[in-house]
């Protein structure tokens, strides 16, 4: 067990709060419910956005920027967005030494105002499909902060896109889900489910919200991300008209989707350990560490030569030889593994002679000697080994913890017990929702796209079943 | 002369936003002050990012994310700061439904939130340099908004460091003046003067201001970039102390340095022309286009294959091939040039016959037939030209509009009729630079490194000068 980092099994909460620490990966702020990410974090954040964006442009979105700044009278338009985000707004009144005439708004999220921009970009079918996707931050004021989980400022892209018809934007919505849904596998190494959200559960001011589920290690639901078809709502609210090829005019149907900084709260959740944070070799900022164990009377200069040659030998923006003086190898090792770097190289005097390596596996913290004869082929392969591996464990996990119950009793014994995702029918009532919620505070997650031909009865009210449905308490 | 752009000569400033519209590169959002920047003009922001992010981090800095909330109170640690920035901050009064106890500013630039992190982070020598560096969003109330040049709010990078001598902080501040420089020469073509500010234009809280200063095709100046000294006056503030080496403890010496998307602006003013932007080819994120010409009753299959071949032997992601058939040849020109492409590349039957295009650069609109075979190296080496013509033809507007001026008569007859960059001696009091802004506009831009070993008398006053300054109007 790492130094100062708490138990999993002794207090999760607060396991996940020393791994945020020691791996210095942010900070709360002294605005509470902010947070300061700092460099080991941010470069997480950095190599999430590199991947994702790419992935983003290849569908053919176009990055662009949006003022902060939202007038109040604009967040009022469509009538279940207000009442979804009012609640959770920051208000700037003053601006310049002057009280302002109306108040602004700090996005919550850009739906308002790129739909006023749509208005005026979008006249004919010819305008259209258009795609815009923005890199930002956003604003919603958050009473029970948890780093990267639910902070009061986060950093996230938000996609925004008008089609002709209803069919192209329920298309374009599923395809951002399975763009989110095989980033978090590939790269996160998070197994998702995905599917439909609830009425309760939606985006204010959609029409269907579809999310990523993941299970963090306390078997609750992370929502991981979400692409929404919002209908013709916003663009009736904002008048997005297009004349169509037939000539008439015609509303717009729009998408948006988005992920938050909150993944790198689902990475920390689904991988680490008591040692600390793992991280998967696809956006860890370093892969490979190289220590090389310096000990008295040994030749330090041909240690360094060899350390310094194997470094040079792997792919130099994801190595480093940690040659600090200062610092003793064991204080590295902890340092390391406490940082979730996937390989640990060490070297010393012993290995020098007999022309290997020793290394360690961040996953399983599998030790072995390894010859420095085709090093760079093995560690290329034992880098995807460990990506592979941490998804298959992840997957093992969710399979083993999710539970298919028809029976309320047994419902609760999981939900009040070790909990964990239940897949249960339900007749589609809010009533049943709620009922399910104060008996054991889990929510429907998510309404997988994959249902069955027929409903059991509903497991809260035994009605007939209208939905087969994934039930979790949730972050 | 390009549809719907008025005449540089007639109207610089309608020429300007004339420019920004039709290239589509940013519009004004509903909040005064705010703009939206449009996918292509976003583009270019992301070539800037891209390589300055690249030259920042090979310096040692590190990048990370710090609140766009700061308490009211931070702002006042610093007395020359808040003087400076007070008049200029949004406040936020409600957050989540609720009136603040402490209203919150929404940063200006981040000197007083990082400095408290600092303050927690450093506290021996072996925590220096601390470097770090963010890009984001900043808010500074703007009563004479201009698109790019002067926004309410603004993207940029701020970079933030700690050192524990002066001397290393003066060469960090130095080092990052020099980046900037480079990079507006070498990667926008802009030539830039370099040197101290003067007291009364320095940053709210350095010791010394260290800027770019560019000339528009105005003649007036734009600062395209700064870097501050910033000495101890925040680390006293904040308490950023730590032991040296001797044990002793010792307050940080620091700096900060930032260019913002007001570099959009100084390429559009630097480079374009009455047929619209022309843009650096480093930072254009088309650089050739290619252009069908169909002609009824020619092969169109032959003609689409040869530019389609010629498209995949060009570099994939700065290459279009502009198949759209709802528009002529002739409006595709004028989009293209509008949008300041640097190389258009048509090609029509009689191209296809005689295995030829026609080459046309945006910068001298010059055109020549060139063969297609070799025309890979052709492009690649007419690319590097045109990016070394845009920067000699900026450096010789610089030194043509550059005069060395002994006599305030003649001072003012520059400054009041064509304008330009007026180097001339100054005795160092403020009540001349204010006689002269009193007079003229002008403003003393730059104290330049380089300075004679003598100086004549102070242009304004007579008195003995004690600096050779650079004056102009300035945005």
């Amino acid at each position: 067990m790492s130094k100062g980092i708490t138990p999993r099994a002794e207090d999760y909460s607060r396991w996940y709060n020393d791994i945020v620490q020691k791996a210095e990966l942010a900070e709360h702020a002294p605005v509470k419910g902010c947070m300061v990410i700092r460099p080991y974090g941010y470069a997480i954040w950095e190599n999430i956005q590199k991947r994702l964006d790419a992935r983003i442009k290849e569908t053919g979105a176009q990055n662009a920027y949006f003022p902060m700044l939202i007038p109040e009278s604009f967040l009022n338009k469509e009538a279940d967005h207000v009442e979804g985000f009012a609640p959770e707004c920051a208000v700037v009144t003053h601006g310049g030494g002057k009280k302002l005439e109306e108040p602004l708004m700090l996005r919550p999220t850009s739906e308002t105002i790129i739909c006023h921009m749509f208005s005026k970009w979008i006249q004919s079918w010819r305008d259209l499909p258009m795609m815009i996707n923005q890199w930002a931050n956003v604003i919603r004021w958050e009473k029970r902060p948890r780093l990267f989980l639910r902070t009061t400022e986060f950093l996230w892209q938000e996609g925004h896109t008008c089609h002709a018809t209803r069919e192209e934007a329920q298309a374009e919505a599923l395809q951002m889900l399975e763009v989110y849904r095989e980033f978090a596998e590939m790269q996160l190494a998070i197994p998702v489910l995905t599917g439909t959200k609830s009425e309760s559960e939606k985006f204010a001011g959609a029409v269907n919200t579809y999310p990523i589920e993941a299970m963090m290690q306390d078997r609750k639901a992370l929502q991981a991300g979400t692409s929404h078809l919002l209908g013709e709502n916003f663009s009736k609210a904002f008048d997005i008209k297009f004349q169509n090829k037939d000539g008439e005019m015609a509303y717009a149907w729009q998408t948006s989707w988005g992920v938050t900084t909150r993944l790198i709260g689902a990475v920390i959740m689904s991988h680490s350990d008591d040692n600390g944070l793992v991280l998967p070799p696809q956006i860890a900022p370093i892969r490979v560490v190289i220590v090389p164990i310096v000990k008295k009377d040994a030749d330090v200069t041909r240690l360094m030569t060899v350390c310094e040659n194997l470094r040079n030998a792997l792919p130099a923006s994801t190595t480093l030889l940690d040659d600090r003086e200062q610092y003793s190898p064991g204080w590295k090792f902890n340092e390391w593994e406490q940082k979730g770097v996937p390989i640990r190289i060490e070297i010393g005097p012993r290995e020098v002679d007999g022309n290997t390596v020793i290394v360690q596996r961040r996953d399983t913290l599998e030790k072995k000697a390894v010859s420095l004869e085709g090093i760079e082929t093995f560690i290329e392969e034992l880098l995807v080994e460990i990506q592979e591996n941490l998804l298959e464990r992840s997957k093992k996990f969710l399979t083993d913890n999710t539970f298919d119950v028809e029976d309320y009793a047994e419902f609760k014994k999981i939900m009040n017990g070790d909990g964990g995702f239940v897949r249960a029918s339900w007749c589609g009532e809010a009533a049943c929702e709620n009922q399910a919620k104060t008996d054991t505070m889990a929510t429907i997650r998510v309404l997988p796209f994959d249902q069955p031909d027929k409903h059991g009865p509903c497991v809260i009210c035994g009605k007939p079943g209208k939905h087969l449905a994934v039930f979790a308490k949730s972050y």
